[in-house]
């Protein structure tokens, strides 16, 4: 077996078996394929694609090239969740507590990566106290004792997809649904979980922009989890505006603590709750969908779930009287109140019909990544690994797609420490809305639920 | 301009302009594009290809990247000869006299090169005296004096063909049209001559296995000639078998001068002389193809390619007594007759059916590559660049595709200076044809013409 000829089968369109698969994941994590001929096989697995079989074995490979997770001293089944992200996504916050106070053991480990804010480890550091580096002992006697805890990766967890990703990155091999499902999967796999749901987000603030990438993408990871044994589900949902009213990391937990509390946004919450059901009903805790949603529903309403999150800061050190009483949290120095005159004079051309002086408009779309960029640009996520988080600033939106908008209702509120830093988000902000005299927003958030029945 | 959204816009198949194509080349020459993106730009050519401009600014790009030779001080319409590669092949060694003899300068500068037998530069390092290391400016001058001049390549002649050759290799990325192309243009540009003759090769000994991959091949390159302000003609010529009765470096010779005598091999007189009369109908020295046949003939019938043959080895300081009686050369040690009955032993089965003592079988293929490897074998070509040449190994074939043999009828004779390499030879050729009771040979040896019209 030679690399060069693996290359050129793939180019030439035929299946890899498992042993050449292993071959060039094995070879390149340990240097004996060079960076040259890994990205000229993965431009050609661009072009040929790789059907289930060999995505499975890609991402197996993967997940074997470093530490696996052995979570076998949890008592009970164990189920992960993985969102492919998204702007002022905090469902993490929110269904981690829901599926420990309905007794699901809840064992995460997570990375920080980039991002318009930060990752959930980033967001839990913004409550005074709360301590993320765990050893491996402690966090499992955590989760058996309390059902949730939430760590700092410590493991070498799928090092090969580290090492590919870096490589993609600079040769233009992001964008094909296997290296993406294979990258996502193998660090789900290495974690050790015995049940996957995944958060498939589709929008112009996510990866996938089109329903139809968004379902492939779905689809061949769920491929994937079953394939490696795992039972695996995919939710669909929206990611065509922020998710709930906070972009931000400080901000981000006191969304989750209110979702908690029963008073959240409304498509936050019904996101946060469709995933939590979902991972019910894979941990076996409910006959059906509606029993699940039931007894999220019911962890909820009675308070369960919200004191399950106390518990849960508590072992991790964190104070929770910063919970109860949430004005005491970090604020940022500055605020800028967003109108809708504001927007409207970023959007100055839809008016040139209307011939009256009070104006308004819907909001009909919004290019969410830029949202995500005004949080970036106001200091609340990271470039480089090596950027810090400012975990006080951030975005709350008062308005919503499909809301008509008079010039001087709010419309957002953005928080900074910095009055330049907030200008230029104000620059980027009004200008990510698309307005229009008429709705025609489509107020969908969960599009499609992939299970291995579908594939 | 940045690398990584040029492999992005060819990756999705956009057309590069000239800028983009010159930043690549330049770039990875210099060492500022690392292996690794060049490969993955490679990978996407060999996918989405590249059109005939596109292709000319990749070699142009190419042949830019290092000396560009000055035929300027040579008088008259400078013609270079191009072949893509083939077993036996000696043509520039009969075109060369030949075109000279008629008063078009014939300007040389060869590299060594892999393969079953050495380059032109090799072959001539077996007359005795030879000397292929001359100045550029010694070169030229003879050029002028006696019309010919053949010496090792002094100059640094597109360093990015070099570079980007080497990484194909490794890479699989070497079988794209454009590429190839690309890459014996650049050269060929680079050589400095006003028109160009290719003789592209069809067939088990050449790169192109297919009339069809060949034609494609001789029209982007004629294409890219003609977009360069070359006068460019591509030839696509039989290699089914090897050209002539020689492969070997002193027995090319030798062959060379029976040409030149008139007295050569039928096929291998065809192509030189069409080649011939291409470069001189180029070179304008007649008004048509059937003119500058006539011209070519006449010059090998009356004895003046012969002469100019003498004359530029005398000028090279070669002893020409070797020539007029070739007895003198150096012979190797030992030879081998392959019979008929050799290859039917090889090939029993196709005897099976029939009921008599007397074995005969028609030579209906041959697998051309394996005949050169026959050549590799008893060491007369490079494996790798430190390979020595044994100048004096080779084979002669005493039959060709078509014929009819019997048990005791010659079909060739190897020459080897080393016993184990002659039998392992041996084994290589007797299993390198096909034999049938039928003929089903076609005989043809000049496929098609490709001039500037065709494309």
């Amino acid at each position: 077996m030679n690399t060069y000829d693996i290359i050129m089968k793939k180019r030439d369109g035929y299946i890899l078996d498992k042993d050449e698969i292993v071959y060039m994941v094995d070879g390149y994590t340990n240097g004996e394929i060079p960076d040259y001929q890994m990205s000229a096989f993965l431009m050609a697995v661009f072009f040929q694609g790789m059907n289930h079989e060999e995505t499975t074995m890609l991402t197996m490979a993967m997940a074997d090239s470093g530490d696996r997770l052995d979570l076998s001293k949890i008592n009970g089944i164990k189920v992960d969740k993985h969102s492919t992200g998204g702007v002022g996504d905090k469902t993490s916050l929110i269904v981690g507590p829901i599926l420990a106070s309905l007794g699901v053991p809840v064992a995460k480990m997570s990375g920080r990566g980039l991002g318009h804010t930060g990752g959930t480890i980033d967001k839990l550091e913004g409550i005074p106290g709360f301590c993320t580096s765990i050893s491996e002992e402690d966090f499992i006697k955590q989760v058996n004792e309390t059902g949730l805890a939430i760590v700092g990766q410590t493991a070498n967890l799928a090092p090969a997809d580290k090492k590919i990703y870096a490589l993609r990155d600079v040769t233009a091999t992001v964008d094909n649904v296997s290296l993406i499902a294979a990258s996502i999967m193998s660090k789900k796999l290495a974690a050790g979980a015995d049940a996957i749901v995944l958060d498939v987000k589709v929008g112009s603030g996510a990866f996938m922009k089109t329903l139809e990438d968004a379902r492939l993408l779905a689809k061949t990871m769920v491929a994937i989890g079953t394939l490696a044994g795992k039972d695996t589900t995919a939710v669909i949902t929206d990611m065509n505006e922020p998710l709930g009213n906070m972009v931000g990391n400080i901000l981000e937990v006191e969304e989750a603590v209110l979702c908690l509390q029963g008073k959240g946004e409304k498509r936050l919450m019904e996101v946060s709750k469709v995933l939590a059901a979902y991972m019910v009903l894979a941990a076996k805790k409910a006959e059906c969908y509606d029993d699940a949603m039931r007894l999220v529903d019911d962890a909820i309403a009675s308070g369960k779930a919200y004191d399950k999150l106390k518990e849960f800061v508590r072992a991790q050190h964190g104070d929770v009287v910063y919970l109860d009483d949430m004005e005491k949290f970090d604020k940022a120095t500055y605020s800028k109140v967003i109108k809708g005159k504001d927007l409207f004079d970023a959007n100055t051309s839809i008016f040139d019909m209307q011939a009256t002086d009070c104006k308004k408009a819907y909001l009909i779309a919004c290019n969410n990544q830029e949202i995500g960029m005004t949080s970036l640009v106001l200091g609340g996520g990271r470039e480089t690994k090596d950027s810090v988080i400012d975990l006080t600033v951030g975005i709350k939106l008062l308005a919503h797609l499909g809301d008509l908008i008079k010039e001087e209702d709010e419309v957002a509120i953005l928080y900074g420490n910095d009055e330049e830093k907030i200008n230029a988000a104000y620059k980027r902000f009004v200008h990510a809305y698309t307005l229009s005299l008429e709705n025609v927003f489509n107020n969908q958030i969960i599009y499609e639920v992939i299970t291995k029945n579908e594939i």
